[in-house]
């Protein structure tokens, strides 16, 4: 099958572009010093391919469902979920999943709340923690004057406390890499007083936006750079987008714009609309997409298209399965050569 | 089960709204005068549980998917794609289907192209077409003074052509209604001009903001009345909101705000944030909306609120089912009493 026989809207991966923004990373993060984040791609057979080009054994994930998944897929030797839970039967059973496979699950805490209830599944196998501190993203993590004491509890209820996470989520996106080096600085300044009250080897920060910027953080948790976005791309990244959604043109008007069957429902809106490269997107709506053109490229019915999404990780998330191209291969250009389910949807 | 023990985030359906704006439509729109859209809500259990209650026989929808579920869930005896489609080898399918089962598919069309992929389709079963005109969304659709040709071409490659489709779609969810109404008609207007010239007994129009404004259309579809969403819920309609998301807080802080577990992958945003009742949405990321809370309201770590979509379509697009709540029954207040699988997602 070709790219081109794929029913539409069909998301599919450039694998050059994907081995590529895999190896740029990988040299920079070798192994143990970058752990992908599963929630910007959501699909196991993308990770095992990345472990096996690249050799990273360790992930992190965003939801249980996405720990479950990686570890029923054997990605689950050392995984973070990089996020608090509240849910301890379900934590209990991949800790107990953990134990029979031998894998360590971390799980990121920032409460006692969250500390007993990874206490609770620490009963039924290998969990840890790590203490989520808020370094200036409003959302989850404690103060850094707080992380002491909370290490101080899980040490009390008997749970590993591996180390500090502090995820610097609102300097990521920023275009101006002076600005957002300045500000990894000042983020990790408040990690770093977390950890020197908490101790321990790991300190887990940065993401697709910084990941060349740290040179404390011991682990790099970044997703996004495997498939990018146009989102990423303004930011002169050496990631290529890696992902496309190939849609048809289902009609066209002279009124100077045509329509395409790839919508609301096919992409992450919260940064705006996707792209088309030379078009002019102006109007989504469930399953399509307006679009105008330059005068010399007038499409026709039955035309296809490919879509740039502006945010990759809500995009994949609409997404049963990813096409992988072979886009290197001279004699099978647009080739489908593969199909990734996106396993990890859902919660 | 109840409520409250559902894993987080989870999509639920308020059963007594449901019936609600169910009861309140078909008191308006009776019978065939409806077609309820199926890609509002994208499960066939929820349909055929309105079919059941109201007696609506004929349904639309805007996927191939869509239509090759409803058609296997028993709700095709006469369906409409409205929408264009090129896909010849999936509308033939669909069209034998229909012949074994006795089910008549319409197909919107608007190009000799799409009436092209009917012609070969309706080789294998009953297809027929409406014409689909602009009147006013910059989306699909003829101009009103080409349809009498395309009915023309259509009815030479021997389809039948059941009448004319035009969507107000630029109208619908304006919150000035005497504006919307003066909106409708001149839209209708324009579909007069095209019905004039098409002919047949079908004139398809209108949505959930304009369900009541149309005099003239022999049916209107409508698909988020059923559910409803915050944007729609600014119309003042007579439908209440019976799709929430359940979450539970994860993360609270002495700055003033908290964090639950539902975020960009659980509702649709091209409509904005989602709303939390009495609490103020800040901030949504993957799986996170950080949110305010008014003094004497602090959250505690543990609870769960309900959030309220902005956008229903893109947002049921993202959940696997809806947990059916009897909200009426009072013993039962916040029993889960069915699961309905969003089984139409995807293309």
């Amino acid at each position: 099958m070709r790219l081109a026989d794929l029913p539409t809207p069909a998301a599919w991966v450039d694998l050059t572009a994907l081995d590529h923004n895999t190896d740029v990373m990988a040299r920079h993060r070798p192994g143990a010093s970058l752990r992908p984040h599963a929630k910007a791609v959501k699909s196991t057979p993308l990770l095992a391919h990345v472990r096996n080009r690249a050799g990273h054994e360790r992930f992190c994930c965003a939801t249980l469902r996405e720990a479950e998944g990686l570890v029923a897929a054997g990605l689950g030797t050392d995984l973070l979920v990089a996020n608090e839970t509240l849910d301890a039967p379900r934590l209990g059973r991949l800790a107990a999943a953990g134990r029979a496979g031998g894998g360590l699950l971390t799980i990121a805490v920032d409460s006692p709340e969250t500390i007993q209830t990874a206490a609770a599944a620490a009963r039924l196998g290998p969990v840890a923690t790590l203490i989520d501190v808020n370094v200036g993203l409003p959302r989850c993590g404690c103060r850094p004057d707080q992380a002491g004491h909370l290490a101080e509890l899980a040490r009390g209820a008997g749970i590993e406390v591996r180390g500090v996470m502090g995820y610097e989520g609102h300097v990521v996106g920023n275009p101006d890499r002076a600005w957002r080096s300045e500000q990894v600085g000042k983020s990790m300044e408040l990690l770093r007083v977390a950890h020197d009250a908490v101790g321990g080897e790991v300190i887990s920060a940065g993401g697709t936006g910084t990941y060349d910027l740290h040179q404390w953080a011991s682990e790099i948790q970044a997703g996004s750079y495997l498939l990018m976005d146009t989102h990423y791309g303004r930011l002169g990244l050496p990631f290529r987008q890696a992902l496309f959604v190939e849609a048809t043109v289902l009609s066209v008007n002279d009124d100077g714009y045509a329509v395409a069957d790839a919508g609301l429902k096919a992409f992450g809106m919260d940064h705006g609309d996707p792209e088309i490269e030379g078009r002019g997107v102006f109007f989504c709506s469930d399953e399509h997409v307006s679009f105008t053109w330059d005068a010399p490229r007038r499409p026709r019915v039955g035309d296809r298209i490919r879509m740039l999404p502006a945010h990759i990780d809500p995009t994949v998330a609409y997404h049963e399965h990813l096409a992988v191209i072979d886009t290197a291969d001279p004699d099978g250009g647009g080739q489908v050569i593969d199909t990734w389910p996106v396993d990890l949807r859902g919660w």
